[in-house]
């Protein structure tokens, strides 16, 4: 079974953008810290989520965050839990596809690194290696599954037929070929209290 | 169900490099085309296989020969079908060890695009792009399913419960990660007179 049903409360699982990054966080406190422990205090008032994270994003987390200023209930609401990876089975197609979109990155990267090549003496040697990683991270890492934690939360989702809360537009494209449903974290308090209304 | 049971005939996968590779396909033949014919003559007398070739890699192979060269008897003989792909499932962790093993290798070839544009000024632009492009291939395409075709091969040989005939060890190793049976070119000749005897 490829999508186990679950019965009960609806599944949330939760990227580390909704909390890190400074654009996305603003509706929930200036800090990381701060907006960690809004995002507890409203949750502690809803009854019908589960919230869950990722062993490697909960990682990535807490290297951004000092843990001791941190709500005590962080535990008790975030339940962290990876993928069963080697159970949870995905279509072939999602592997064609991201095979596909690699092949295409990886000849973007090599014309990024010969036009560096030819244009060293006139950029000079430091404009040039800063132009070249820029724009081999665009063509390599951006708007693609690059790394554990972007499969992990996809998988894990999946799993628990879970929703999505993330500010990585990639990670959102990736989750909608496998039909996982997803908000971004712009309306994700709206999204919260409308639940306690 | 991931692995349907066929019942019936062995079924073998094959790979262009079984003809087309020089140092492959020499127990067969001096040409492409002697080296199918050969393959031909000799699979007429098996009763036991079914032979299969996905859409991608006949087009692949149709490329290298000439058509009106090949025995008559290669439509019946070698029957050409891609994997069902949207219907194929295949196990997350498998997808993981894709990304993974992109990661690194994303990594490497940055190294080999940095090194080449701190080197031109001393070895020359084309001498430079030319060892460039070499060494990121080495990064990021050797030993890596970074084709629709090498997708096609395992997934197919999974649909089929088959056996891979391939000359590419990149693909014997993460068709290993499958649980795919697999066997070199170099054997296949022997392998198939043995089923005669």
């Amino acid at each position: 079974m490829i999508f186990p049903l679950f019965k009960g409360k609806r599944k949330i699982v939760i990227d580390t953008s909704v909390f890190i990054n400074p654009d996305v966080r603003e509706c929930f406190g200036r800090t990381s810290e701060e907006a960690i422990n809004e995002f507890l205090k409203i949750t502690k008032n809803t009854k019908i989520f589960e919230f869950y994270m990722p062993s490697s994003v909960f990682k990535e987390l807490m290297y951004f965050v000092e843990e001791k200023k941190l709500s005590k209930d962080f535990y008790y609401l975030i339940r962290i839990k990876s993928p069963d990876k080697h159970r949870i089975l995905c279509p072939a197609i999602f592997f064609y596809e991201l095979v596909e979109e690699m092949r295409a990155r990886i000849n973007k990267g090599l014309r990024a690194a010969e036009n560096a090549v030819k244009n060293v003496s006139q950029k000079g040697l430091d404009e040039t290696i800063k132009d070249l990683r820029k724009k081999y991270r665009e063509a390599l890492r951006e708007g693609i599954i690059d790394s554990k934690e972007d499969v992990d939360l996809i998988f894990l989702s999946l799993e628990l037929k879970a929703t999505l809360v993330t500010g990585d537009q990639g990670l959102i494209l990736w989750a909608d070929k496998l039909g996982i449903e997803w908000i971004i974290p712009n309306k994700f308090k709206d999204f919260l209290i409308s639940s306690i209304k």
